[in-house]
Order: C-alpha cells, then structure tokens, then sequence
C-alpha cells in the first residue's frame, strides 16, 4: 500500500511529514505515473511492446547493515543501488521503487531524512520515481524493503541461464574494493595497516563499499544490442556468482586469475594487509559489477561499448563444458578448482 | 532480488528448500510469466492498453500480529488479503506477487511452510503468480514485505479523489466482525461474555478477522463498468477510511449510522460484551471491505451486481459538500460529528 495505512496512531502525523518530505525530495512525478503515493495502490501506465523486471531486497540491522559503521545516506544509497543493479543484471531500465519501512523509535525525523536522500541519490541519474510506501513503527531493529519495477523491450533481458560453453566470461569495473573498505570500516585491522595507506586509496575503498555504481547503462546496452548470452551481478562475491550463474547455464567455467581487474589502491591494500588482492576479488561481496557472457564475435563490440560508457569491461575466462566444472588458471598456467567462497554480509 | 541473495551462509542450503518449497505452493508459472523466481529479477509480460497497479505492505511481529493468537498459516492468508485488498480497492486484478521476508531462528521450517500455505490459499483463487522473493535472517522479530503487482484497464481504475457532493456512499460485506474476532481471541473479554457466545458466532467472528475475504471481483466490476466514483478498502476502520476518502476527494459525509450492516453475529457479541455494535463497525479495523461511493443514477446497477456476486452492498450515507464535514445521523434522525478513531493494529 503506498501510504499511510497500518499506522499507529502516534506515528501517523509523523507519516504526513514523511510523505511530503518523500514527496518533494523525489521531485515531479512523471506522467506515466496516474497515481502515486496516497491511494491503496499506485497506478502506472503499462507501455506496450516491453516487459517489465522486478526486485524485491529486504535490509535487516545487525545482518546486512550496522548503524554503527553506515550513515543513514549510505543506506538508502545502497539499498538502492542493490536494487538497481538487480535490475542492470536483467539490462532492464529501472523505473518505479516502492519502500517499505520498519522504524524503531530510537531513529528520528532526520535520520529518516536521510536516509531517503542516499535512496534518492541513488535514484536520481536513472530517473526513477517513488510510486509506493509503507511505514510501520519496530519493536526491534531498522527494517526495509526496496521494491524496484523496470521496463525491458520485449523478450530482450539476459537471464542468468544463457552461457554456452566457448561464451567469454566478462566483468565490468574493478572487484573487490568493497571487501577492502569494510575491513577498513572494521576494527580487524592493525592501526599499523590503516597508518600505512595512503588517504586517497583508503577513500577510494571505503567509497566503493559506501557508494558502489550500478552499472545500469552498461547492462541496457549489453541486452538491447543482444551482446550478453548471460548475466548476474555481482553481490555475493565473484566466486559465488560465477557458480550461480555455471549453476543456472549448466556450463562450467575457466577463470584467468591473473585477467581480474584489480585497482592499484586495492593491490596496496593487500600488500599491506598481508592479503592476496586476487582472493579479495574473488571473494569480496557487494562490488556490484556485472558479470557476463558473450560470444567471441561481439569481444569487438563489449570493448567499444565500455569505451563508449566509459566503463572497463575485461575479459576474465571462458565458460566450458559442465563436466570441465570451474577452475582458475594461475599465472604460471596450472589450472586448479576455483574455491566458491560466499561472501557474508555484515554479520 | 527474488531468490538466493544476501543470505547468510548457514541459510543457504534451506533457502534452497524454500524455493522449491514455495514454487511447488504455487504450481505452475503462467505464460506471462518469462522469468519467475531464480534470477536477479522477475520478467513478466506487460500487456497493451493495460495500467498496473502496485502496492507493497510491511507487516511486523509485535506490532502488526502477534504469533500467541496467529497462526502462520493465518498470517500468510492475512499478508496477502490486505495487499489483494489493496489492489480491489483500486479495482485492479491482482496478477504477481513478490515477499521478503525476516526470518528469526527460532522459526522452523515447517512454520515457513505454513505461511507460504497462508498466502497461497488467499491467492489461489485470483491466479496470482508469485514471481519474486528475499529471505535474511533477522536478529530481532519476524518481518514480511510483500509487493502485489496488478492490472487494470487504462484509466480505469478508481481513486479515492473521485466522490463528488450528491454520490451515495455504499460499503460491501458486514462490518466490524473483525475487531469482535480479535477481542475474543485476546485476553481482555470476561469468560462470562466468552461462555455466553454461541459456538457458531464465535467461529464466524474469529473466522472473519483470520480470513477476511479481499473483494476482489466487486472491486474490478465496480471499475470497470465504471460505476464508483471513488473507493478505498477498510483496514483502518470504516471511521477512519472514510475520513482519508473525504479528504482526497475533497469532500464531505453524511453517515446513516442505523443503516451500518451488521451481522446477528456481532449484534449478539456487542450485547454481550456491552458495547455497540454501530461502534465496532465504525472503529473496528482490518474489515477488507471496500468503501465506495456512485451517482444515484447508478444504484440499481450496483445493487444488481452486489446480486449477482453474492457480496451484499449496502447504501449507508451520501457525499456532501467539503464545508458540511463528515456528520452521522442517528436512528432518531439527529445530526452530530462523527468521531474518526483510527483503529490500531495489534500493539
């Protein structure tokens, strides 16, 4: 239900103000919206000739998020952004977000500012509107749930199930640097490892775990010009998601583990943290890059296309017969099995 | 995301478990249905020359249902009837459905299984597909979103913007049964109130606040034959509802409180209990009736169709100018205030 509805009494004014603070921070609402929030449901006008792609995620505190170590903004900014990238992993545009709220007492009227502002930040280069909302009072922790509805043409979105063995595996951005700036947010380091790095590496990190980008234009060009056999984003760290996707294809995979791209700030993380920059990459959740397969013929136009978007596509490996399984190639050429390693949210 | 994200690694395995579980509740996948649950988003066909209708509820434990006097199976039924309401309010036709859920671990798999039973049984008889999910774990209380996607002709659907000063005021069902079957299952009634109440109005009465019916079909033939005006859905309590219905319709009510539909049920429940059973209906929340409102001229159409859907409509007021206020008239044919009380979800 978009608004206002099984609300405390005391909480109710408060849901006023909520309401036409979402409202006027979300801005003009578009007209294939005919109703928005303030009605029992929203109404949005369904075009022809396209699907729609929808992701429902739910962030719960003290398992995906600690308030301790994220800023209100930073949530909403990320809640967000797994929501888009979901949505990029489909090479869907994204284009109506309902949220539902679950508030513990102790957050005020601005912590819930704020949190709207990193979800609109996230929102706003994509044009998405807020069509929908419930807010409830919680006994227990924050809790929220991003609905996010988006448009694809018709029979266009890349489903994790295409790869065919010879397909190149591909991953846009760099990896691993989301991993890296936790562990920077975290009290396991040494002081002598946060000492060590430079400010500008250390906010690079923590930037891309904070305010990852969803690669939402790189996945709508990757679908629309038919270039991706499949596609997942990467949430749960490379290895994990390589396996869903071997998983749903039935192919098996060869991972270059010298072809990741890593960044120079991760590698100087790593060498100070006595860590492998490779592990991190393959291990390291919430990068939100895409992962992708493609036939050798469009290698061509993948690389213009990163160019043109100015995103950096690499080539990683290749997908393989199921019965190959998943390995990696070391730089000395020794093939071994690819650990599949999950990536624990915060926990 | 509607499957096998952000889970904690022990959960892994059972989320697996669910999924099947749930896809096997479900049955098969519709046509439309391109890409149901198991990739980073759900693909469904979006039909021509139709809008959508979507909403999404946040139901927490401890403040929305309690698990001491709900069953799971129950609060699955309960989860979707108020969003099915949602949409019937509306007058939309519930088509695909989404749920997060946070789960504690004191919860076993079986009681998860139970709630899945719940939401099918309410959306089994509208052929809603459920096309997307998240599980986490929860450090606190339980937690369940879910997001209802629906269809309607363009520009049919009904707002709660449209009553107009002259309309007739009509609601569907009985009222009040609900807040009756919730006192009897709380601790608050005598056990004299309790033992005097035959076992059959006990039933019906806890069974109307277990399984409130979602008026699906009256709510898309009010649409589109275009025969409301303006309509809301009765969750908040008929007091309540009515008043956001005046406001966003700009409007004022008179209210025949003799003319409220009551079951013999509720009236013996209010006898014994000592209260009114005008006053149950009027502040008595999570009836799941629709409230709407017509031109006159309309009348016998919508009686006709209350007829033949067996859903008793009933003409309990009329919209009036917005300077006249929302007043009720009492059997005696005095005018006073309406009182608005908001009804509170379990607290």
């Amino acid at each position: 239900m978009p608004a206002r509805r099984r609300q405390q009494g005391p909480r109710r004014l408060e849901e006023f103000a909520f309401i036409n603070l979402i409202k006027r921070r979300f801005g003009r609402v578009p007209r294939r919206v005919a109703m928005g929030i303030g009605d029992d449901a929203a109404v949005v006008r369904g075009p022809s000739t396209r699907d729609w792609v929808v992701t429902t995620d739910l962030l719960a505190e003290d398992v995906h998020f600690s308030l301790d170590t994220t800023s209100f903004d930073d949530l909403g900014y990320k809640a967000a952004a797994a929501n888009l990238s979901d949505i990029a992993a489909m090479g869907g545009s994204p284009t109506y977000l309902l949220i539902a709220l679950a508030i513990p007492t102790t957050l005020s009227q601005s912590d819930l500012s704020r949190l709207y502002q990193g979800l609109h930040r996230a929102c706003r280069p994509h044009h998405v509107a807020l069509i929908g909302g419930d807010t409830s009072s919680s006994r227990a922790g924050l809790f929220l749930t991003i609905t996010l509805i988006g448009e694809i043409a018709r029979g266009r979105a890349v489903l994790r199930s295409g790869a065919r063995p010879g397909d190149l595996l591909y991953v846009s951005g760099t990896l691993g640097e989301s991993q890296a700036g936790l562990m920077l947010l975290g009290k396991a380091l040494t002081r002598g490892i946060r000492r060590g790095l430079a400010p500008a590496d250390r906010a690079r990190l923590i930037g891309r775990h904070r305010r990852p980008t969803p690669r939402v234009a790189l996945g709508e060009a990757l679908a629309s010009r038919r270039l991706a056999t499949a596609m997942i984003d990467l949430s749960d760290g490379l290895s994990g998601d390589l396996a869903h996707l071997c998983e749903e294809s039935r192919v098996g995979a060869l991972l270059d583990r010298s072809a990741l791209p890593l960044s120079p700030a991760l590698r100087r993380f790593a060498a100070l943290a006595g860590s492998s920059a490779e592990s991190l990459a393959l291990q390291g959740g919430e990068d939100y890059e895409l992962l992708f397969t493609l036939s050798p013929r469009h290698e061509a136009a993948v690389q213009r296309l990163g160019r043109q978007l100015r995103v950096p596509v690499t080539n990683i490996g290749r997908m393989m017969p199921a019965r190959f399984g998943m390995k990696e190639r070391d730089r000395h050429g020794s093939l071994k099995d690819l650990a599949v390693t999950s990536y624990r949210h915060f926990t």
